[in-house]
């Protein structure tokens, strides 16, 4: 077996890369969210002076993976690979925004798993010793993700309760082969897990199956209790997605329900702004950890975070098509 | 610098992977091509048994990693990675077609570029000492883009010349520690170029600049001529976009006019097959590589091949907004 598998899903780096920058842009309604205060920028309206939402999401991708850069004084040069992906159809928002940066460019799409992968990834190519940095960046649009997979906002379409609130924003960190930490250690890759459901309004639901099918590898693997780590946190599986993974992981013997939470809870605040089941979207997991995470993982008030992306593999074609979604989630271990 | 660094854009692997399977499943029209004697698996219409195209796309992405996997009598609980992706929004094909699989999945966007993105992030995966087997793969099917990207077929619309046809079809490779060849041994991660191109019944103008790019550092960073290789294939460009690139290295002091070819050109036949300026889509690269470069290197006929896929990285509605086209193109080495 190769030398850094611990197992068929599960690897450990030999020489971890250091997160030395991460960046978060927000809209407006998650800059009034509880976690608010420890985003760097907050955008003033959703179309943040472009003509089109689809415009809007470009900008803050080329923003945020810009700043990530400039924030610790380095340059595009700098840089050996931008990992990147986003929900729009072919994944325009990350190519476009950053078609100018002269980054060698592996564009990813694991739905809103994709902050996680694109992690993975760039953290097993430093540790192979084929890069020294490199900029794992993922964002979402609220506005831009309604109008292509559900409905014309204008229609003014009642959500469900089950439905999620897709994230406007981007969140870009920056891997390094030197540095202090906070260390990536282990990763462990998802498999898809279809449990059959098809309700495009619950995926928390669609999605829960596969963030407990990778949370049980990952403590099977790494041979960790639950307790090992001061936050476990999945990426946007929101209320009802959250309780379905603390009641299949009790079921496979894992109490969870002490150290366990979820981005798309965190960021919203569910009674003041009418989110339903919480936050979703490539960005709800990515700025939850730009900004909250990342802050308290410096300040030294967390010192191991495993980080559980997780992404619905849909499509409106798959749905209308009578297709059940595909879940999948990637796990990182953070540590300082 | 990182050890396995060459330049800006090029890796050398230290332990290179060998390509231990290779699968090939293509539409009719293929079949009928040139290269037709080539491929694994020649289906016998458009929609090999399903009720659409989406579906039928999904079932060639399934059979051919299915395929490529069996055909080394290995199974899918031997592949520690599935690295694909294609052009249908969200990448359904690669996701639904695989769902099954328990393979722990990375899913990619690069447009036409995917087949040897794959390749290029896998073969790191191997050599840094994450994986023993993984599986390269990608699809595309000339009715369901025609369809998400230009008219519905039913419309019968004329096609310009400049247009190139979406080859219909899969290819999958098996990279693996072991083996004894043929051998990735070098990377070169190609960056965008946006060269103002909006015309998208052209993407071999909009691709060929950037596959220029990555022709020219790969030669530099390598400090290889083009002479080194037997073959220096594109993936997709195309007539027009073939001759862009022999100017644009002319142009940078590299002859390749007597080594240099493209998939889009070999795949089908120009005269009788009515395809414009040539084949496109993720599989033109992936099914003739799969289908006669494989076999071509294994008879050892040709012994050092360059291999370039290309991508342009819009979609439609980046085209109804006036957007310009990023082409990316990233290239492998590949020699017995």
């Amino acid at each position: 077996m190769a030398q850094k598998r611990l197992g068929t899903q599960t690897i450990k780096l030999s020489s971890p890369p250091s997160i030395i920058s991460a960046y978060s842009i927000v809209g407006p309604k998650e800059g009034e969210g509880p976690l608010g205060k420890y985003f760097d920028t907050i955008i003033e309206d959703e179309f943040w002076g472009e003509q089109t939402w689809e415009k809007s999401e470009t900008k803050i991708a080329r923003e945020c993976v810009a700043n990530c850069i400039s924030k610790v004084k380095l340059s595009y040069e700098d840089i050996n690979y931008l990992l990147a992906g986003d929900l729009i159809n072919q994944c325009t928002p990350s190519a476009f925004g950053n078609r100018d940066t002269n980054i060698p460019f592996l564009g990813l799409f694991g739905a809103c798993s994709t902050f996680v992968e694109g992690i993975s990834i760039g953290s097993m190519l430093i540790d192979g010793g084929f890069a020294d940095n490199l900029v794992c960046a993922t964002s979402s649009h609220f506005c831009s993700a309604e109008k292509q997979f559900r409905f014309p906002l204008e229609l003014g379409n009642q959500r469900p309760p089950s439905s999620q609130w897709t994230v406007t924003g981007s969140g870009s960190v920056m891997l390094s082969s030197s540095g202090t930490g906070p260390y990536i250690t282990t990763i462990t890759t998802g498999k898809m897990v279809d449990m059959g459901i098809k309700d495009a309004n619950n995926m928390g639901a669609a999605m829960a199956p596969a963030a407990a099918d990778t949370m049980y590898m990952h403590f099977k693997e790494t041979g960790r209790a639950p307790s090992y780590y001061d936050l476990i946190l999945t990426g946007d599986l929101g209320y009802i997605g959250k309780s379905i993974v603390v009641d299949l992981m009790e079921s496979r013997g894992y109490n969870i329900r002490s150290n366990y939470n979820d981005c798309g809870i965190l960021i919203f605040d569910k009674e003041k702004q009418d989110t339903h089941s919480g936050g979703s979207g490539c960005a709800c997991c990515a700025t939850t950890f730009c900004g909250y995470i990342y802050n308290q993982l410096q300040a030294k008030k967390l010192k191991r975070v495993l980080l559980i992306a997780t992404g619905a593999l849909m499509s409106p074609t798959t749905a209308q098509q009578k297709e059940s979604i595909p879940g999948i989630a990637h796990a990182i271990s953070i540590e300082i």
